[in-house]
Protein backbone atom coordinates (compact mmCIF):
# COMPACT_ATOMS: atom_id res chain seq x y z
CA UNK A 1 0.00 0.00 0.00
CA UNK A 2 1.02 3.53 -0.88
CA UNK A 3 0.60 6.70 1.60
CA UNK A 4 0.68 10.24 1.13
CA UNK A 5 -0.14 13.44 3.18
CA UNK A 6 -1.12 16.51 1.94
CA UNK A 7 -1.96 19.68 3.62
CA UNK A 8 -5.02 22.25 2.08
CA UNK A 9 -6.05 25.50 3.92
CA UNK A 10 -9.37 25.99 3.54
CA UNK A 11 -10.31 29.14 1.10
CA UNK A 12 -13.55 31.25 1.54
CA UNK A 13 -14.49 31.24 -1.68
CA UNK A 14 -14.70 27.08 -1.04
CA UNK A 15 -17.65 27.60 1.89
CA UNK A 16 -21.28 28.14 1.32
CA UNK A 17 -23.87 30.33 2.97
CA UNK A 18 -24.36 27.37 5.37
CA UNK A 19 -20.51 28.26 7.11
CA UNK A 20 -18.65 25.28 5.89
CA UNK A 21 -16.90 24.16 2.89
CA UNK A 22 -19.66 23.73 0.14
CA UNK A 23 -19.76 19.62 -0.80
CA UNK A 24 -18.55 19.91 -4.27
CA UNK A 25 -15.50 20.85 -3.31
CA UNK A 26 -14.21 17.88 -2.16
CA UNK A 27 -13.45 15.85 -5.88
CA UNK A 28 -11.32 19.23 -6.08
CA UNK A 29 -9.27 18.37 -2.54
CA UNK A 30 -9.20 14.78 -3.63
CA UNK A 31 -7.25 15.95 -6.85
CA UNK A 32 -5.08 17.73 -5.16
CA UNK A 33 -4.30 14.92 -3.08
CA UNK A 34 -3.92 12.72 -5.85
CA UNK A 35 -1.57 14.87 -7.42
CA UNK A 36 0.85 15.12 -4.67
CA UNK A 37 0.26 11.03 -4.33
CA UNK A 38 1.67 11.22 -7.73
CA UNK A 39 4.31 13.76 -7.73
CA UNK A 40 6.12 12.00 -4.27
CA UNK A 41 5.95 8.81 -6.45
CA UNK A 42 7.80 10.41 -9.22
CA UNK A 43 4.85 10.78 -11.72
CA UNK A 44 3.89 13.78 -12.82
CA UNK A 45 0.37 14.05 -14.04
CA UNK A 46 0.80 16.77 -15.98
CA UNK A 47 4.02 14.92 -18.14
CA UNK A 48 2.15 11.68 -18.25
CA UNK A 49 -0.54 14.00 -20.44
CA UNK A 50 1.98 15.37 -22.21
CA UNK A 51 3.18 11.89 -23.46
CA UNK A 52 -0.28 10.88 -24.57
CA UNK A 53 -1.98 9.35 -21.66
CA UNK A 54 -5.20 10.91 -20.00
CA UNK A 55 -6.86 10.00 -16.86
CA UNK A 56 -9.95 10.45 -16.76
CA UNK A 57 -12.50 9.48 -13.99
CA UNK A 58 -15.03 7.20 -13.78
CA UNK A 59 -15.85 6.97 -10.29
CA UNK A 60 -16.33 8.91 -7.10
CA UNK A 61 -18.03 7.92 -4.12
CA UNK A 62 -17.64 10.53 -0.83
CA UNK A 63 -18.87 10.56 2.86
CA UNK A 64 -19.12 13.56 4.39
CA UNK A 65 -19.43 13.13 8.43
CA UNK A 66 -18.22 16.69 9.71
CA UNK A 67 -18.34 19.75 8.14
CA UNK A 68 -14.40 21.47 7.34
CA UNK A 69 -14.38 25.25 8.06
CA UNK A 70 -12.69 28.45 6.52
CA UNK A 71 -9.07 28.53 7.18
CA UNK A 72 -9.20 24.87 8.68
CA UNK A 73 -5.83 23.27 7.80
CA UNK A 74 -7.14 20.34 6.37
CA UNK A 75 -4.93 17.04 6.08
CA UNK A 76 -6.29 14.80 3.04
CA UNK A 77 -4.39 10.91 3.60
CA UNK A 78 -4.41 9.52 0.00
CA UNK A 79 -4.14 5.61 -0.55
CA UNK A 80 -3.17 3.49 -3.43
CA UNK A 81 -4.12 0.28 -1.73
CA UNK A 82 -4.08 -2.34 -4.97
CA UNK A 83 -1.59 -2.34 -7.89
CA UNK A 84 -3.32 -0.32 -10.97
CA UNK A 85 -4.15 -2.21 -14.19
CA UNK A 86 -5.86 -0.62 -16.45
CA UNK A 87 -7.72 1.60 -13.74
CA UNK A 88 -6.42 2.78 -10.63
CA UNK A 89 -7.90 3.86 -7.05
CA UNK A 90 -7.10 6.46 -4.98
CA UNK A 91 -8.84 5.90 -1.48
CA UNK A 92 -8.72 9.62 0.22
CA UNK A 93 -9.66 10.91 4.13
CA UNK A 94 -9.93 14.60 5.15
CA UNK A 95 -8.82 15.40 8.58
CA UNK A 96 -9.04 18.89 10.31
CA UNK A 97 -6.00 20.18 12.60
CA UNK A 98 -7.59 18.05 15.52
CA UNK A 99 -7.83 15.09 13.71
CA UNK A 100 -10.75 14.69 13.49
CA UNK A 101 -12.01 13.07 10.37
CA UNK A 102 -14.71 14.88 8.30
CA UNK A 103 -14.75 13.18 4.68
CA UNK A 104 -13.69 10.09 3.18
CA UNK A 105 -14.19 8.86 -0.15
CA UNK A 106 -12.73 7.20 -3.51
CA UNK A 107 -11.59 8.17 -7.06
CA UNK A 108 -11.61 5.72 -9.43
CA UNK A 109 -9.45 7.16 -12.62
CA UNK A 110 -8.75 4.79 -16.00
CA UNK A 111 -5.98 5.06 -18.53
CA UNK A 112 -6.80 6.47 -21.97
CA UNK A 113 -4.78 6.20 -24.65
CA UNK A 114 -4.94 10.50 -26.12
CA UNK A 115 -4.56 9.45 -29.65
CA UNK A 116 -7.93 7.22 -29.74
CA UNK A 117 -8.83 7.63 -26.37
CA UNK A 118 -9.48 3.91 -25.78
CA UNK A 119 -8.72 2.44 -22.16
CA UNK A 120 -4.92 1.46 -21.50
CA UNK A 121 -2.46 -0.15 -19.21
CA UNK A 122 -1.00 2.41 -17.00
CA UNK A 123 2.44 3.72 -18.39
CA UNK A 124 5.42 1.01 -17.24
CA UNK A 125 7.64 3.58 -15.32
CA UNK A 126 4.81 4.24 -13.21
CA UNK A 127 4.14 0.62 -12.75
CA UNK A 128 7.93 -0.08 -11.79
CA UNK A 129 7.60 2.77 -9.41
CA UNK A 130 4.34 1.93 -7.58
CA UNK A 131 5.48 -1.96 -7.75
CA UNK A 132 7.44 -1.73 -4.55
CA UNK A 133 4.78 -0.84 -2.49
CA UNK A 134 3.08 -3.86 -3.49
CA UNK A 135 5.71 -6.38 -3.43
CA UNK A 136 5.65 -8.68 -0.43
CA UNK A 137 7.65 -10.56 0.87
CA UNK B 1 -41.87 8.32 -7.87
CA UNK B 2 -40.91 12.02 -8.22
CA UNK B 3 -39.18 13.03 -11.39
CA UNK B 4 -38.23 16.74 -12.52
CA UNK B 5 -36.18 17.66 -15.77
CA UNK B 6 -34.27 20.35 -15.34
CA UNK B 7 -32.00 22.41 -18.59
CA UNK B 8 -27.98 23.46 -17.71
CA UNK B 9 -25.72 25.11 -20.32
CA UNK B 10 -21.53 24.02 -19.77
CA UNK B 11 -19.92 26.98 -18.71
CA UNK B 12 -16.39 27.23 -20.37
CA UNK B 13 -15.43 27.53 -16.65
CA UNK B 14 -16.76 24.11 -15.97
CA UNK B 15 -14.15 22.51 -18.63
CA UNK B 16 -10.52 21.73 -17.48
CA UNK B 17 -7.80 21.37 -19.86
CA UNK B 18 -9.12 17.59 -20.91
CA UNK B 19 -11.44 19.83 -23.07
CA UNK B 20 -14.66 18.15 -20.76
CA UNK B 21 -16.56 19.03 -18.00
CA UNK B 22 -14.50 19.02 -15.06
CA UNK B 23 -15.55 15.62 -12.84
CA UNK B 24 -15.92 18.26 -9.75
CA UNK B 25 -18.45 20.15 -11.83
CA UNK B 26 -21.51 17.63 -11.45
CA UNK B 27 -21.93 18.15 -7.74
CA UNK B 28 -23.29 21.33 -8.25
CA UNK B 29 -25.23 20.23 -11.73
CA UNK B 30 -26.71 17.76 -8.99
CA UNK B 31 -27.29 20.84 -6.75
CA UNK B 32 -29.62 22.55 -10.06
CA UNK B 33 -31.35 19.75 -10.01
CA UNK B 34 -32.35 19.26 -6.26
CA UNK B 35 -33.20 22.53 -6.02
CA UNK B 36 -35.35 22.27 -9.21
CA UNK B 37 -37.26 20.02 -8.22
CA UNK B 38 -37.61 21.24 -4.61
CA UNK B 39 -39.22 24.37 -6.08
CA UNK B 40 -41.07 21.98 -8.05
CA UNK B 41 -42.60 20.83 -5.11
CA UNK B 42 -43.71 23.99 -4.18
CA UNK B 43 -40.56 24.31 -2.07
CA UNK B 44 -37.87 26.51 -1.58
CA UNK B 45 -34.57 25.86 0.46
CA UNK B 46 -34.07 29.35 0.90
CA UNK B 47 -36.90 29.07 2.91
CA UNK B 48 -36.43 26.35 4.43
CA UNK B 49 -32.95 27.47 5.72
CA UNK B 50 -34.84 30.59 6.89
CA UNK B 51 -37.12 28.55 8.61
CA UNK B 52 -34.45 27.14 10.70
CA UNK B 53 -34.10 23.79 8.60
CA UNK B 54 -30.76 22.85 6.97
CA UNK B 55 -30.04 19.71 4.50
CA UNK B 56 -26.30 19.21 4.42
CA UNK B 57 -25.01 16.46 1.70
CA UNK B 58 -23.98 13.24 3.81
CA UNK B 59 -23.11 10.73 0.86
CA UNK B 60 -22.49 11.42 -2.54
CA UNK B 61 -21.64 8.75 -5.61
CA UNK B 62 -21.16 9.66 -9.01
CA UNK B 63 -20.58 7.67 -12.29
CA UNK B 64 -18.91 9.22 -15.15
CA UNK B 65 -19.94 7.80 -18.16
CA UNK B 66 -19.29 10.03 -20.95
CA UNK B 67 -17.58 13.48 -20.71
CA UNK B 68 -19.73 16.64 -21.66
CA UNK B 69 -18.26 19.43 -23.39
CA UNK B 70 -18.25 23.24 -23.38
CA UNK B 71 -21.24 24.35 -24.43
CA UNK B 72 -23.54 21.23 -23.99
CA UNK B 73 -27.26 21.83 -22.98
CA UNK B 74 -27.39 19.42 -20.88
CA UNK B 75 -30.47 17.75 -19.36
CA UNK B 76 -30.67 16.59 -15.94
CA UNK B 77 -33.15 14.36 -14.67
CA UNK B 78 -33.73 14.26 -10.55
CA UNK B 79 -35.87 11.40 -9.12
CA UNK B 80 -36.85 10.48 -5.86
CA UNK B 81 -37.86 7.44 -5.30
CA UNK B 82 -38.48 6.88 -1.37
CA UNK B 83 -40.04 8.80 0.79
CA UNK B 84 -37.69 11.52 3.04
CA UNK B 85 -37.83 10.67 6.55
CA UNK B 86 -34.92 12.43 8.21
CA UNK B 87 -32.84 11.44 5.10
CA UNK B 88 -33.86 12.19 1.57
CA UNK B 89 -32.15 10.70 -1.33
CA UNK B 90 -31.72 12.45 -5.01
CA UNK B 91 -30.95 10.22 -8.14
CA UNK B 92 -29.78 12.41 -11.32
CA UNK B 93 -28.63 11.48 -14.71
CA UNK B 94 -27.40 14.02 -16.92
CA UNK B 95 -27.62 13.60 -20.72
CA UNK B 96 -26.32 15.63 -23.56
CA UNK B 97 -28.00 16.98 -26.47
CA UNK B 98 -28.26 14.00 -28.45
CA UNK B 99 -29.88 12.32 -25.55
CA UNK B 100 -27.15 10.18 -24.61
CA UNK B 101 -26.13 9.54 -20.40
CA UNK B 102 -22.94 10.68 -19.45
CA UNK B 103 -23.16 10.81 -15.95
CA UNK B 104 -25.75 9.31 -12.93
CA UNK B 105 -25.09 9.64 -9.32
CA UNK B 106 -26.95 10.14 -5.64
CA UNK B 107 -26.88 12.61 -3.62
CA UNK B 108 -28.22 11.77 0.37
CA UNK B 109 -28.98 14.47 2.42
CA UNK B 110 -29.73 14.66 6.32
CA UNK B 111 -32.39 17.13 7.64
CA UNK B 112 -30.97 19.35 10.33
CA UNK B 113 -32.39 22.00 13.31
CA UNK B 114 -30.51 24.93 12.46
CA UNK B 115 -30.68 25.54 15.95
CA UNK B 116 -28.92 22.17 17.36
CA UNK B 117 -27.69 20.94 14.57
CA UNK B 118 -29.21 17.73 15.54
CA UNK B 119 -30.87 15.40 13.06
CA UNK B 120 -34.52 16.27 12.50
CA UNK B 121 -37.94 15.10 10.97
CA UNK B 122 -38.54 16.81 7.66
CA UNK B 123 -40.93 19.71 7.92
CA UNK B 124 -44.73 18.64 7.48
CA UNK B 125 -45.93 20.92 4.85
CA UNK B 126 -42.66 19.51 2.98
CA UNK B 127 -44.23 15.65 3.56
CA UNK B 128 -47.37 16.84 2.80
CA UNK B 129 -46.09 17.80 -0.51
CA UNK B 130 -44.45 15.30 -1.52
CA UNK B 131 -46.82 12.31 -0.59
CA UNK B 132 -48.96 12.33 -2.98
CA UNK B 133 -46.06 10.61 -5.27
CA UNK B 134 -45.51 8.16 -2.96
CA UNK B 135 -49.23 7.02 -2.08
CA UNK B 136 -50.26 3.46 -3.85
CA UNK B 137 -53.55 2.74 -4.96
CA UNK C 1 -24.85 49.40 -29.65
CA UNK C 2 -25.22 45.99 -28.85
CA UNK C 3 -27.10 45.25 -25.89
CA UNK C 4 -28.23 40.79 -24.19
CA UNK C 5 -29.96 40.08 -21.74
CA UNK C 6 -29.66 36.77 -19.64
CA UNK C 7 -31.36 35.31 -16.83
CA UNK C 8 -29.04 33.40 -14.45
CA UNK C 9 -30.01 31.79 -11.10
CA UNK C 10 -27.39 31.71 -8.59
CA UNK C 11 -26.52 28.36 -7.14
CA UNK C 12 -25.88 27.55 -3.30
CA UNK C 13 -22.03 26.68 -4.51
CA UNK C 14 -21.51 30.32 -5.54
CA UNK C 15 -22.42 31.48 -2.16
CA UNK C 16 -19.93 32.05 0.53
CA UNK C 17 -19.77 31.73 4.71
CA UNK C 18 -20.64 35.90 4.55
CA UNK C 19 -24.48 34.71 3.05
CA UNK C 20 -23.84 36.43 -0.51
CA UNK C 21 -21.96 35.04 -4.27
CA UNK C 22 -18.33 35.48 -3.63
CA UNK C 23 -17.20 38.17 -5.33
CA UNK C 24 -14.87 35.86 -7.92
CA UNK C 25 -17.96 34.59 -9.37
CA UNK C 26 -19.31 37.02 -11.07
CA UNK C 27 -16.43 36.71 -13.87
CA UNK C 28 -18.32 33.44 -14.66
CA UNK C 29 -21.43 35.11 -14.23
CA UNK C 30 -20.26 37.71 -17.03
CA UNK C 31 -19.03 34.49 -18.91
CA UNK C 32 -22.68 33.57 -19.71
CA UNK C 33 -23.54 36.97 -20.66
CA UNK C 34 -20.79 37.50 -23.31
CA UNK C 35 -21.75 33.57 -24.66
CA UNK C 36 -25.14 34.68 -25.22
CA UNK C 37 -24.81 37.87 -26.14
CA UNK C 38 -22.35 35.93 -29.63
CA UNK C 39 -24.89 33.40 -29.68
CA UNK C 40 -27.59 36.42 -30.05
CA UNK C 41 -25.86 37.44 -32.80
CA UNK C 42 -25.27 34.22 -34.94
CA UNK C 43 -22.02 33.27 -33.24
CA UNK C 44 -20.81 30.71 -31.65
CA UNK C 45 -17.80 30.50 -29.43
CA UNK C 46 -17.42 26.93 -29.61
CA UNK C 47 -17.39 26.88 -33.57
CA UNK C 48 -15.19 29.95 -33.11
CA UNK C 49 -12.48 28.08 -31.30
CA UNK C 50 -12.70 24.95 -33.21
CA UNK C 51 -12.20 27.40 -36.18
CA UNK C 52 -8.67 28.19 -34.49
CA UNK C 53 -9.15 31.46 -33.08
CA UNK C 54 -9.20 31.54 -28.98
CA UNK C 55 -10.39 34.63 -27.41
CA UNK C 56 -8.58 35.12 -23.82
CA UNK C 57 -9.24 37.75 -21.36
CA UNK C 58 -6.81 40.54 -21.31
CA UNK C 59 -8.51 42.83 -18.87
CA UNK C 60 -11.34 42.65 -16.26
CA UNK C 61 -12.41 45.55 -13.95
CA UNK C 62 -16.30 45.01 -11.62
CA UNK C 63 -17.03 47.19 -9.00
CA UNK C 64 -19.54 45.66 -6.37
CA UNK C 65 -22.13 47.64 -5.59
CA UNK C 66 -24.64 45.08 -3.64
CA UNK C 67 -24.42 41.50 -2.84
CA UNK C 68 -26.58 39.22 -4.60
CA UNK C 69 -28.27 36.37 -2.62
CA UNK C 70 -28.64 32.33 -3.18
CA UNK C 71 -31.33 31.57 -4.83
CA UNK C 72 -32.08 35.13 -6.52
CA UNK C 73 -32.69 35.39 -10.67
CA UNK C 74 -29.96 37.59 -11.74
CA UNK C 75 -30.36 39.62 -14.38
CA UNK C 76 -27.37 40.24 -17.04
CA UNK C 77 -27.07 43.02 -19.24
CA UNK C 78 -24.34 42.75 -21.95
CA UNK C 79 -23.37 45.72 -24.46
CA UNK C 80 -20.85 45.95 -27.01
CA UNK C 81 -20.05 49.41 -27.35
CA UNK C 82 -17.53 50.08 -29.69
CA UNK C 83 -17.18 47.74 -33.32
CA UNK C 84 -14.10 45.17 -32.39
CA UNK C 85 -10.91 44.75 -33.79
CA UNK C 86 -8.31 42.77 -32.93
CA UNK C 87 -9.93 43.83 -29.08
CA UNK C 88 -13.83 43.20 -27.73
CA UNK C 89 -14.92 44.89 -25.01
CA UNK C 90 -18.12 43.54 -23.49
CA UNK C 91 -19.88 45.73 -20.29
CA UNK C 92 -21.80 43.79 -17.96
CA UNK C 93 -24.32 45.55 -15.39
CA UNK C 94 -26.29 42.83 -12.62
CA UNK C 95 -29.18 43.43 -11.39
CA UNK C 96 -31.56 41.39 -9.27
CA UNK C 97 -35.10 40.38 -9.34
CA UNK C 98 -35.90 44.16 -7.54
CA UNK C 99 -34.15 45.83 -10.55
CA UNK C 100 -31.47 47.11 -8.07
CA UNK C 101 -27.85 47.33 -9.85
CA UNK C 102 -25.60 44.99 -7.99
CA UNK C 103 -22.69 44.73 -9.78
CA UNK C 104 -21.05 46.40 -12.94
CA UNK C 105 -17.49 45.58 -15.07
CA UNK C 106 -16.24 45.19 -18.29
CA UNK C 107 -14.18 42.30 -19.93
CA UNK C 108 -11.85 42.40 -22.92
CA UNK C 109 -10.37 39.49 -25.15
CA UNK C 110 -7.93 40.10 -27.62
CA UNK C 111 -8.34 37.41 -30.47
CA UNK C 112 -5.72 34.92 -30.96
CA UNK C 113 -4.43 32.54 -34.04
CA UNK C 114 -4.61 29.60 -32.54
CA UNK C 115 -1.51 28.15 -34.21
CA UNK C 116 0.72 30.92 -33.65
CA UNK C 117 -1.06 32.56 -30.63
CA UNK C 118 -0.66 35.92 -32.15
CA UNK C 119 -3.56 38.85 -31.91
CA UNK C 120 -5.68 38.57 -35.21
CA UNK C 121 -8.38 40.42 -36.60
CA UNK C 122 -12.02 39.59 -35.69
CA UNK C 123 -13.44 37.05 -37.83
CA UNK C 124 -14.95 38.50 -41.04
CA UNK C 125 -18.47 36.89 -40.54
CA UNK C 126 -18.56 38.13 -37.13
CA UNK C 127 -18.13 41.51 -38.49
CA UNK C 128 -20.35 41.97 -40.20
CA UNK C 129 -22.71 40.40 -38.38
CA UNK C 130 -21.99 43.11 -35.36
CA UNK C 131 -21.30 45.62 -38.01
CA UNK C 132 -25.26 46.50 -38.45
CA UNK C 133 -25.23 47.65 -34.83
CA UNK C 134 -22.85 50.50 -35.01
CA UNK C 135 -23.41 51.95 -38.70
CA UNK C 136 -24.88 55.25 -38.26
CA UNK C 137 -27.56 57.45 -40.11
CA UNK D 1 4.77 49.64 2.43
CA UNK D 2 3.98 45.91 3.46
CA UNK D 3 4.92 43.16 1.15
CA UNK D 4 3.57 39.21 1.58
CA UNK D 5 5.18 36.23 -1.09
CA UNK D 6 2.74 32.97 -1.24
CA UNK D 7 2.82 30.14 -3.01
CA UNK D 8 0.35 28.43 -4.81
CA UNK D 9 -0.02 25.38 -7.22
CA UNK D 10 -2.09 25.32 -9.98
CA UNK D 11 -5.05 22.60 -9.38
CA UNK D 12 -6.55 20.38 -12.73
CA UNK D 13 -9.88 22.51 -11.65
CA UNK D 14 -8.85 25.87 -12.48
CA UNK D 15 -7.82 25.20 -15.93
CA UNK D 16 -10.04 25.45 -18.69
CA UNK D 17 -10.51 24.17 -22.49
CA UNK D 18 -7.94 26.61 -23.68
CA UNK D 19 -5.10 24.76 -21.59
CA UNK D 20 -4.58 27.66 -19.33
CA UNK D 21 -6.03 28.71 -15.89
CA UNK D 22 -9.53 30.26 -16.33
CA UNK D 23 -9.75 33.87 -16.25
CA UNK D 24 -12.16 34.13 -13.43
CA UNK D 25 -9.83 31.47 -10.56
CA UNK D 26 -7.55 34.59 -10.31
CA UNK D 27 -9.78 36.46 -7.44
CA UNK D 28 -9.64 33.13 -5.41
CA UNK D 29 -5.46 33.41 -5.83
CA UNK D 30 -5.67 36.91 -4.75
CA UNK D 31 -7.72 36.08 -2.10
CA UNK D 32 -5.66 33.39 -0.23
CA UNK D 33 -2.51 36.51 -0.85
CA UNK D 34 -5.03 38.32 0.69
CA UNK D 35 -5.53 36.00 3.69
CA UNK D 36 -2.09 35.29 3.91
CA UNK D 37 -0.45 39.22 4.10
CA UNK D 38 -3.21 39.49 6.91
CA UNK D 39 -1.86 36.22 8.74
CA UNK D 40 1.83 37.75 8.28
CA UNK D 41 0.66 40.58 10.41
CA UNK D 42 -0.63 38.49 12.62
CA UNK D 43 -4.36 39.09 11.95
CA UNK D 44 -6.41 36.16 10.84
CA UNK D 45 -9.70 37.27 8.53
CA UNK D 46 -11.53 34.48 10.10
CA UNK D 47 -11.13 36.21 14.36
CA UNK D 48 -11.93 39.81 12.20
CA UNK D 49 -15.40 37.80 11.18
CA UNK D 50 -16.09 36.52 14.68
CA UNK D 51 -15.48 39.50 16.23
CA UNK D 52 -18.37 41.25 14.13
CA UNK D 53 -16.58 42.79 11.20
CA UNK D 54 -17.31 41.64 7.44
CA UNK D 55 -14.46 42.93 4.58
CA UNK D 56 -16.69 42.64 1.36
CA UNK D 57 -14.80 43.66 -2.14
CA UNK D 58 -16.07 46.80 -4.03
CA UNK D 59 -13.63 46.70 -6.21
CA UNK D 60 -11.99 44.07 -8.53
CA UNK D 61 -8.90 44.77 -11.62
CA UNK D 62 -7.05 42.41 -13.38
CA UNK D 63 -4.52 42.28 -16.16
CA UNK D 64 -3.91 39.46 -17.96
CA UNK D 65 -0.56 39.26 -19.55
CA UNK D 66 0.58 35.68 -19.89
CA UNK D 67 -1.21 32.65 -19.02
CA UNK D 68 -0.91 30.59 -16.16
CA UNK D 69 -0.70 26.50 -16.73
CA UNK D 70 -1.64 23.00 -14.83
CA UNK D 71 0.46 22.37 -12.12
CA UNK D 72 2.54 25.36 -11.97
CA UNK D 73 3.64 26.60 -8.56
CA UNK D 74 2.49 30.58 -8.94
CA UNK D 75 4.12 33.09 -6.34
CA UNK D 76 1.67 35.75 -5.83
CA UNK D 77 3.33 38.54 -4.34
CA UNK D 78 0.50 40.80 -2.16
CA UNK D 79 1.27 44.85 -1.10
CA UNK D 80 -0.45 47.14 1.02
CA UNK D 81 0.48 50.35 -0.13
CA UNK D 82 -1.42 52.80 1.60
CA UNK D 83 -2.53 53.12 5.43
CA UNK D 84 -6.02 51.18 5.65
CA UNK D 85 -9.05 53.65 6.63
CA UNK D 86 -12.50 52.09 6.53
CA UNK D 87 -11.47 50.77 2.81
CA UNK D 88 -8.24 48.55 2.31
CA UNK D 89 -6.48 48.24 -0.90
CA UNK D 90 -4.10 44.93 -1.75
CA UNK D 91 -1.87 44.73 -5.13
CA UNK D 92 -1.47 41.49 -6.51
CA UNK D 93 1.23 40.51 -8.97
CA UNK D 94 1.51 37.12 -9.99
CA UNK D 95 4.08 35.01 -10.91
CA UNK D 96 5.07 31.49 -12.33
CA UNK D 97 8.57 29.32 -11.64
CA UNK D 98 10.60 31.49 -14.42
CA UNK D 99 9.74 34.50 -12.55
CA UNK D 100 7.36 35.72 -15.54
CA UNK D 101 4.87 38.19 -14.38
CA UNK D 102 1.69 36.37 -15.43
CA UNK D 103 -1.52 38.69 -14.07
CA UNK D 104 -1.90 41.83 -11.94
CA UNK D 105 -4.68 43.75 -9.98
CA UNK D 106 -5.96 45.33 -7.13
CA UNK D 107 -8.86 44.32 -4.60
CA UNK D 108 -10.31 47.00 -3.07
CA UNK D 109 -12.26 45.88 0.33
CA UNK D 110 -14.71 47.84 2.73
CA UNK D 111 -15.13 47.45 6.70
CA UNK D 112 -18.59 46.59 7.46
CA UNK D 113 -20.13 46.14 11.12
CA UNK D 114 -22.01 42.72 11.23
CA UNK D 115 -24.70 43.96 12.24
CA UNK D 116 -25.65 47.28 11.00
CA UNK D 117 -23.69 45.86 7.75
CA UNK D 118 -22.36 49.54 7.38
CA UNK D 119 -18.92 50.83 6.94
CA UNK D 120 -16.49 51.11 9.96
CA UNK D 121 -12.99 52.16 10.79
CA UNK D 122 -10.47 49.37 10.67
CA UNK D 123 -10.25 47.11 13.58
CA UNK D 124 -7.49 49.06 16.21
CA UNK D 125 -5.31 46.12 16.71
CA UNK D 126 -5.24 45.71 12.96
CA UNK D 127 -4.01 49.20 12.31
CA UNK D 128 -1.45 48.85 15.17
CA UNK D 129 0.01 46.19 13.78
CA UNK D 130 0.07 47.60 10.56
CA UNK D 131 1.35 50.84 11.24
CA UNK D 132 4.90 50.34 11.30
CA UNK D 133 4.98 49.66 7.54
CA UNK D 134 3.93 53.17 6.79
CA UNK D 135 5.47 55.13 9.33
CA UNK D 136 8.09 57.31 7.89
CA UNK D 137 11.31 58.70 9.24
Amino acid sequence: MFVKRTAIRVRYAETDQMGVVYYGNYPQYFEVGRVEALRTLGMSYREMEEGGIMLPVVKLEIQYIRPALYDDLLTIDTRITEMPSTRITFHHEVFNEEKVLLTKGLVQLVFLNRSNRRPCKAPEDFLSKIEPYFSGG
